[in-house]
């Protein structure tokens, strides 16, 4: 086995599209319970099965008149109507307001029979059996009619919304239980390389802690997709070709480590064997070593072992992928546009991704190796030096990606 | 019984500095697992027990080095260095480097004793037992030093950082399986009044669905709260005073409906009676019948029935409190400036928040009346007219506050 340099180096804009043009969006479908559905996309076309409000109903607290009785009365000139009853929200008055007559109706109460308008309370003056009209209203001021929000047969949600809130509230106000989501895409996630350790037991020489998997399924569950963590794979053909045998299990592989182009680079061996690569080595810093392929019709990603590589491309080249597959919109980054607190250079024929820290309105670079997870950790943001463009300057305007927000 | 018109409205800024007056992060935390932690808050402190990186190690694949040895080195003038063996990562190798020889090694296996740089393998040429160096290093080059990511005794982390991908990273890379994060405010919620039908069961005459539990709800567990469904309390007395008679067993309360000035208007009655009113009547459209108070110290909100109106309201003024209490940064509302698609005149004392869908870049208000489910259930975002204003002229540039990003 010799080490093989990487061939010509892809552009993320390139990369994107490939991964684009490989990635289909999740076509399974499954029930679940409203109150569990903010943030999935609805599976289903939701069609309202009878009014809602299903009844005429008070807008206001006052008085359901006979619009008009109330004509030309003002503060100075009331009109004075007589009191039949109070009608509170959950009953159905036994009742007919006629000609001269009102009903005291709280907010959200069904209108009475006859009439077509409520006085607000705030212009009237009650007197026993008798209630004096302060100003005068035109028909179905202040209520609302049957089916006024949705009427029955309207269509009201299509496949393919994100859930919101306001949508909850339209299913729970059309009495559903439960909806038709878009499952989530499964993201198969392994660590491979001799030297990943497992938390909870002691390191041995030449070992650390897997890191890759916990980030991966992070970014995995916080954009639309279950992470399905496989755990530490032996770097082995055998072991790798054993795991990858099962790849159309899942809908999407993330595997860490392995995909460099050192001695051992078992991962694109495999994949070159069992699978098709669509491209081995991005032209971005951190994350060069980066795969992708498919194998059995499963779209797979090798991702650089190192932890702010790995985690730094799963912002750049996973997101999207699984945005796409889960049929999410693309991630909305919010960006900023600050001063760099110092002078910053970073030489590099590839597009840099550089993490950024921001303090009292400037920002500085987190100043760490490309392997180092602290870089992120310490990261409020990230900045781009395009293909070409090697430093930033004191006071520089520089525009930072929030990665937080 | 008398309808009572509200006293005079709280204005939003001084509503929100009074219910902030009131409200107090949690204390209490719990173990949970790093992997189950991305957005909780961190309550203890991370100092790390051990270096990260353990070992000192190739940040590159090629050959370790004695840096002095490659003095001069250039393609033209390389220099012969004899290969002792090769190091893949995971193992320790067992020998030391000493003046002439090299190493082949991976990206991210231990330095072996002796070296003290890598040279990278585009840079070297092998040929049996002798790689040609082909340009110099200095010392430490293309490695990295133990502890050069977290030296042992490093202050990592601290109480009251909110947790992401990196620093879920870090919590890894240091062998944590759980992590000490602050508990989340259980948040209970009841809807009130005779008209609300819990979902399943076919609708009487008057009522309908309950939404609002499931809109608070939504709200509550996207914004850091665990939400404490009480379910449909009925609007007596009695009823209401035995749910807040548990007050104290959640850390904070919402209750929609009932807390309008009507006939029936029971909650403020028993909140008077059993604990403190902060504010009854906000200065706000939607949402004027809003009431903050407290009961044996535990936070409550009153919130108008109308579903609309009560989900404004946990956006504007429950969200503010929940975060606060949850130990959250504020939302990042993200804001875009866009022209009104048509004119839009809507008039009222009262500062008002109205939806609208963006279509072509423009701003439409979705028509429908402020108790519509359906306002919420299609609108993008929400536009501001300060009090005082009560038109926007169709192409005035309008700023929209985004409701799903």
């Amino acid at each position: 086995m010799t080490m093989k340099p990487f061939g010509e180096l892809m552009p993320r804009l390139q990369a994107l599209e490939i991964i684009d043009n490989h990635i289909k969006p999740i076509k399974g479908t499954k029930k679940i319970p409203i109150g569990e559905s903010n943030g999935r996309v609805i599976a289903e076309n939701v069609v309202a099965g009878f009014d809602v409000p299903p009844f005429p109903r008070a807008s206001m607290d006052g008085y359901a008149v006979k619009a008009k009785d109330t004509t030309g009365a003002t503060e100075k000139k009331p009109i004075a109507l007589k009191l039949i009853g109070i009608q509170h929200t959950g009953g159905v008055f036994d009742g007919t307001v006629n000609d001269g007559e009102c009903l005291e109706i709280a907010t959200g109460a069904p209108m009475p029979d006859g009439a077509d308008a409520v006085v607000m309370v705030e212009y009237t003056n009650k007197d026993g059996e008798e209630v004096s009209i302060e100003g005068q209203v035109a028909p179905l001021r202040n209520m609302a009619e049957a089916g006024a929000d949705m009427t029955k047969g309207t269509h009201v949600l299509s496949p393919g919304k994100t859930i919101t809130p306001g949508v909850i509230g339209a299913l729970a106000a059309l009495g559903y239980i439960e909806v038709e989501v878009y499952r989530k895409p499964r993201v198969a996630i392994y660590s491979s390389g001799p030297e990943i350790a497992p938390q909870g037991q002691a390191l041995k020489p030449g070992q650390i802690y897997d890191i890759n998997s916990y980030t991966l399924a992070t970014v995995i569950e916080a954009n639309g997709g279950v992470a399905v963590v496989i755990g530490i794979v032996e770097d082995t053909v055998e072991s790798i070709k054993e795991s990858l045998g099962s790849a159309s299990e899942h809908d999407l592989w993330v595997v860490s480590g392995g995909s460099s182009v050192g001695t051992k680079d078992l991962f694109s061996e495999v994949m070159e064997e069992m699978g098709t690569i669509y491209f081995h080595g991005v032209k971005t810093k951190p994350g060069k070593p980066t795969l992708f392929g498919e194998v059995d019709g499963t779209p797979m990603f090798g991702m650089p072992g190192y932890p702010t590589s790995c985690l730094n491309n799963s912002y750049v080249y996973l997101m999207p992928a699984l945005r796409k597959m889960a049929r999410l919109a693309p991630k909305h980054w919010v960006k900023v546009k600050l001063p760099m607190g110092h002078e910053m250079v970073s030489k590099s024929d590839r597009e840099q991704f550089i993490t950024v820290r921001i303090e009292d309105g400037k920002a500085y670079r987190v100043y760490k190796q490309s392997g180092d997870i602290t870089s992120m950790t310490h990261a409020d943001g990230f900045i781009i030096l395009p293909i070409g463009t090697n430093k930033a300057d004191e006071g520089e305007e520089v525009e930072v990606t929030l990665l937080h927000i």
